[in-house]
């Protein structure tokens, strides 16, 4: 269950704010950069789900901790797990990680499988199949 | 407890993205958009906690459930409620209706008080004041 | 020629950066909400454009000199003119202006239209129509 | 004066909107990552520009032409060039190529060296030094 992957991002200049600390919405952005990863990872791209299977992974919760704050330059990994997998629905948990380790931020996302109307439908078998293997695997 | 502020914004081309629909970390920006126009219905200005009296409200968790998607050039009501006050941190909640009251979004952001350096603080006194005044009030 | 449209905007604290003023990619955004605008005050919603007449107006060019800065919660007001339109093309020019009538920055973007698969397409007439009144009108 | 500097990123879904390609004031963004690259790869940092030294590149003018249009989850190189350098003032040029190398977008930007307070000055000479061999070399 605790199988994840990690990406790094460099915290753009356009992400900061007056405070001179990362606004606070990037890290959904981010998030979205680090399930994108996984999914690739397992062997597939998250644009070929919507493209070729007509199948969209629409966010219907997100919700974020911030511990520590980020800053313009900063290195980040993004780390991220699935949480739970169902047929029709997807969560996802994601810690932000600073250079050295600290733990910036960590949060969650849950998502339900649509299709191009945006009525729920499942997951493909094989899209699922290669998604469970990561909640149930042990890195 | 239950007294709110109200304010509209327009979708913005921007903030949609290939599905179609608002992208959802944009919701955060306009829970942002709430609270300002809730602090400025109480007298003050937001922009002059942080100029006058060195003080911020910092973001410490945010979290949103989207319950119906919004669409470009969408007029949407942002109502923002103080949830919880104290002398060092606040919490507001939000609802994002759409133009024939449809709750589209709920969300909820907690903050703590911090001066420029980002030491926690207290809330000036009358910035207390004035927010407590929402907290209790019955609109 | 001179015929304009004026829209408000607040400066939203997402839209600004560590140097304590707006990040300049805002003001591209900005000048949507400029455009969106003038279509809409000549009777129609580019929205409509898109979803019933299958037709784009998709950027090919853009520009922006930023003579003065902006800050959080300042209110601008976008003042956007038709510079020059053509069956196919249409130019817009646009203004940024402080509440106390400083010109903060001035901009021009190109656009072709184009169906949804990205082929250069005419206006539909009416729209042409409605385009060309704004280009020649005298406000 | 050919000398460049790449840095690659990969679009984010957030970086779309509801045509299905790039929402156009990204590359401002990406604009700003590629030069702080070229700055980087010289052997220092923007960030202690600010930091240490308490300059600021300022942006004065920005454009951008889009030939061809970018999609979610493309890799993109950002080519950035030196195109002017005064004491006082820096104009980059930037090109936007697909993976396949077609020339997809190009762009400038001009800038002013200020203090804190926003007042022009001369760039550190170090500095001044580190982008006078990029602005001359010839890769």
């Amino acid at each position: 269950m605790d199988e994840y992957v990690d990406i790094t991002v460099r915290v753009r200049y356009a992400e900061t704010d007056q405070m001179g600390i990362v606004y606070h919405a990037n890290y959904l952005v981010w998030f979205e950069i680090g399930r994108t990863e996984l999914i690739r990872q397992r062997g597939f791209a998250y644009k070929d789900l919507e493209e070729h299977e007509g199948c969209f992974i629409v966010v219907t919760r997100a919700s974020c901790a911030f511990h520590q704050v980020a800053r313009y330059d900063d290195v980040l990994t993004i780390r991220t797990r699935v949480k739970r997998l169902q047929s029709r629905t997807v969560d996802f948990s994601y810690e932000v990680l600073s250079e050295d380790g600290r733990r910036l931020a960590t949060g969650e996302t849950s998502h339900v499988v649509t299709d191009r109307s945006g009525r729920p439908r499942r997951f493909p078998d094989r899209y699922l199949q290669a998604l469970s293997t990561l909640a149930e695997g042990g890195k």
